[in-house]
Order: C-alpha cells, then sequence, then structure tokens
C-alpha cells in the first residue's frame, strides 16, 4: 500500500525531512512533545502509552517502524505483522497525535555504519538470547529522539530489560528527555498484550497463559516468605515445563542491573522468555 | 587548580546541570550554538575552529575534556597536557565563547555502559592502531553534541578519519547538526599543530618534519602523473624510515570510506601515523 493511498483522519509523515519542520511548529507553540516509538501491529498496549502521553504532551508522535536491525537471523522479521492501515483507524479521532512511518532505506542510507552498543543490564537474558538485538533497538530509538526531539518518551513495562537501557543510554548519551515506562496491558485471563500473540493457535494461547500463571506464582511465593530465588526459578520453570513452553530464560533479578538475585531481601523483577509452539513471547512482574 | 579559582574572561562551566540552561538563554535569544570540542592544551589549529564557529554563530561553546576513553592503554592519557589555565587565557577577551569544563565523574558516572560503535571507515588506520579509540571519540562527541545542542560543530582536518566518522555518525543517527571541517593549521616549516608537538625534543622536532614534507611529496608525485599509489606510498615510507621515524602507517585512501587506493584516478586522502622518540603524530593530506 502506498503511505499517499493510507485512509487516516491522523497526520502520517514518511519523510524524516518534512517531520522535523511539523514538529517545529509545536513545539515553538510552546507544546511538549511525547514519542511512543513502535513497530505498528498496534495493541491496547501501544495505546495505554499513546494515552500516557497525551495527558502530558501537547504533541504525540506515534513512531511505526519495524525495525530490521533488531531482529536477529532466524527470527521473525518478514513475518512480523504489518498492518499500518489498521493501526491508523486505531489511533483515528486524536488530533493531537502525528504518525511517523519512515521507510527502511530512509532509516538506514547507503553507508550506514553507526550503532549503539550497550554493556552491564545489555548482556543477560534477552542479551544473550538475542544477540544484537539491543544494539538494533538502542540504535533505532536514538535515531527517534534525534528525528523527534520528543521532551518525553513512553515505553511498556512488557519490554522490561529494554526499557531498563533506554532509561540507562538516555543517561549515559545525556540526552535531554524523560523516559516513562507505563505498566503492562493484559488480557482479563493474564495474557500479556503483544503483536506476536497473533501467532497463536487457541491451544498454544491457553498454553501461553503458563507464562503470567508462573509470574503471579513467583509474586505470592515471595509474598509467603520464600526468599530463596533458585526455589522460586524452579516452581516456575516446571510450571511452563508442564504446559509444554520451551524455556529460553526464568530469572529473578536485580531491578536497575538485571544480574541474577540470589537471596530475596527487596524489589526485584522476574523474567520469563519462552516459546509457545514457533511463538517466542516474553513477560516480566515486579515483586517486592 | 580547583575550577573555581580560574581567572579567565570567559565564562567557565563545569557542571551539565548549569551548561544546558545557559545554552538555552542564548538559543531562545535567536543565536547559533556552535562548538568546538576539544581536549585543551589549545593551539592555534584549535583557535582557528573557535574563530569559524565566532563566524558563523552567535555563542561558541569550547569544550576542554581530555577524554579517558579514547585513549587505549599505554596511551598518553595520564601526561597528556593539561593546561586549563593557558587555555582560557588563550580565549580570553572572546565574549561570545563559554568554557564547558566537566568532570570525569560527571561525564561518565557511576553504572556508564553505553557506546557509539562504528564499522566501515573506523576499521582501517587509526582504528586498527588504536582499538576502542573511535569508539571513545564517538561516543563523547555524541554526549557533547546532547549536553550542548549546538546547530554547527567544528572539528579539524588534522584528524581526517575522525573528521569522517563523525559526519558519518551525525548523519547514521540523525543529529540535527551540521559539522564543519577547518584546514589543519601548520608552523612555517609544515609541521602540523599538535598538542603532542610539545613531547617533542628539538631534534625530534627536525625528524617530525619529513611527515609533512613526504605528503607533499605524495601531492607532487601525483601532479606529476604518478597514478600507483603503492609506487607513492613507498617513496613516502622511504622519506620516514630516513628520518628515523617508525611507522604505523602511510596510506593513499578514498576521502569517504578510506578504504585503500590502488589507482588514483581522482580525489584521495593521503594519511600518515608515525613515531618520533616516544611520541606518535598523525598528519594527512588531500590530494587531487
Amino acid at each position: 500500500m502506498s503511505k499517499a493511498s493510507l485512509d487516516s483522519s491522523v497526520p502520517v509523515i514518511a519523510d524524516a525531512a518534512t517531520l522535523r519542520p511539523t514538529i517545529d511548529v509545536a513545539r515553538r507553540a510552546g507544546k511538549v512533545i511525547g514519542l511512543v516509538p513502535t513497530m505498528g501491529a498496534l495493541h491496547a498496549g501501544h495505546i495505554s502509552l499513546v494515552e500516557a502521553s497525551r495527558r502530558e504532551c501537547g504533541l504525540t508522535v506515534v513512531s511505526i517502524f519495524v525495525n530490521p536491525t533488531q531482529f536477529g537471523p532466524g527470527e521473525d522479521f518478514n513475518r512480523y505483522p504489518r498492518t499500518l492501515q489498521a493501526d491508523l483507524e486505531m489511533l483515528s479521532g486524536r488530533d493531537d497525535c502525528l504518525v511517523f512511518a519512515p521507510w527502511a532505506e530512509h532509516m538506514y542510507a547507503h553507508g550506514h555504519v553507526t550503532r549503539v552498543e550497550l554493556d552491564g543490564p545489555a548482556l543477560p537474558w534477552e542479551g544473550r538470547f538475542r544477540p544484537g538485538h539491543f544494539s538494533g533497538v538502542a540504535t533505532i530509538v536514538l535515531k527517534l529522539f534525534n528525528l523527534v526531539g520528543p521532551d518525553r518518551a513512553y515505553f511498556g513495562q512488557k519490554d522490561y530489560q529494554q526499557s531498563v537501557l533506554v532509561r540507562r543510554m538516555a543517561a549515559d548519551l545525556d540526552v535531554p528527555i524523560r523516559i516513562e515506562v507505563c505498566p503492562t496491558v493484559r488480557e482479563p485471563d493474564g495474557l500479556a498484550l503483544s503483536s506476536r500473540n497473533r501467532y497463536l493457535s487457541a491451544d498454544e494461547r491457553e498454553r501461553a497463559l503458563s507464562i503470567s500463571r508462573s509470574l503471579r506464582l513467583a509474586a505470592t511465593l515471595v509474598r509467603d516468605g520464600v526468599r530463596e530465588a533458585s526455589a522460586i526459578v524452579a516452581q516456575m520453570r516446571a510450571m511452563l515445563t508442564q504446559a509444554g513452553l520451551r524455556i529460553d530464560y526464568v530469572a529473578v533479578a536485580d531491578r536497575d542491573t538485571l544480574a541474577p538475585v540470589t537471596t530475596i531481601n527487596g524489589p526485584v523483577v522476574a523474567l520469563i522468555a519462552a516459546h509457545v509452539g514457533g511463538t517466542r513471547l516474553i513477560d516480566n512482574e515486579l515483586i517486592g
């Protein structure tokens, strides 16, 4: 579909050269600029970020870009859902929003050689199972920060490790921005909303509930006084395995460094990545 | 020396939190903001950058920071000249300038884990002989861009490969800035100005002239019709070796990709890095 032919009540800009002057007009009018970076396939989780931005900002820029550099070889870049018309319909009626949907060849021009790398909290968990993923994320997020120049940017807690790294990157590189992390939106039965949920069959979707259930189990165990992380992880793994999931990792980790915790003596985060059939899902819960 | 006790007619800011509001005042007054990033030990080469900025900008921010992350193990970080009082005297009387001289612990706070990496033109020459150097440069330059928010930044052609990479990084990361590269300033006898020249004994300084002489030789050979890069490099190497220099590299390269050139059919850059006694010097010349 040509972007010019899209039917949208929200302005759509595909070209970085047009984006900047448009945002400058709003900025000069004294508006606070919010950015919600997405890969499209919008769901209620994304909309909660958009609404958080709209409450605090005069102009909300929703970027929609399936960023190739954050997908590894063999991952789902090619089949990742691209639903721009439906995305625009979900945003319609919000006249304080603007969609930035750039072309890949504009975002990564011929000769592009620069990337942002993080150590520390980027290394474990997703960093180990998806080498290069966070470098791709950090690089595209920084590019969007520079293109939009937002005062605030909104990320979902669903991608917990990502949210830690985006905060870290913004602080380390002195980006003048406030990073807001909004709660995970869930289906009534607990499944965390994800653009990848649409890959699930009915049976897989049922089995995927073991992810949020095992996170709630972890929270319950901690509330009941269990302090040994390995005991909690073992019970979580058992629940996931029972449901037929293939586990990448189950972790109880420090909320900032993401280092694994041995004894739980304060706030931690429980993290899961697991495959349900051919679909890889992640989820997490703040505990304590 | 305490920065508070410095005798300076140019305002000196050491604290990033003070810098931003100060620059914002100038920006709101409609001034174009220029940045001249330096490691101090200012000489006429730096001043030429400052003057270029002053011609084009209403406020020139001169940063002075000996950036630890761009020095490799065994390099001269500890003995690199730190001459802040003399630097301020060189800038005095320029009331459209402001010096930003941050503390290292402010620039790299506890937990800093982010770095900018470049491939392509960052890999050969300095990239090979100083692993990590360009990542350190790119990271600090991006931090300064974000702290200062300049419209333009000024770099010397003396560090040719660095200037290519800074342009590349700014384009790749969509930094809204114009990068200006100013000609190398030389002593009357041809020696390129460098803060490291002060390490040279009288004898070493004399022998160091072989660097600029061999660059001029390369230009002459090309003008006389020599097209084979290897023949030119061989003559340059002979001249440097004759003067007792230890060569890191001598190259004739593409101006953008920095890939070595075999046959000279258009504009190229000749590059040299060599040690004179304990001092490593670099220089270059645009040819054709």
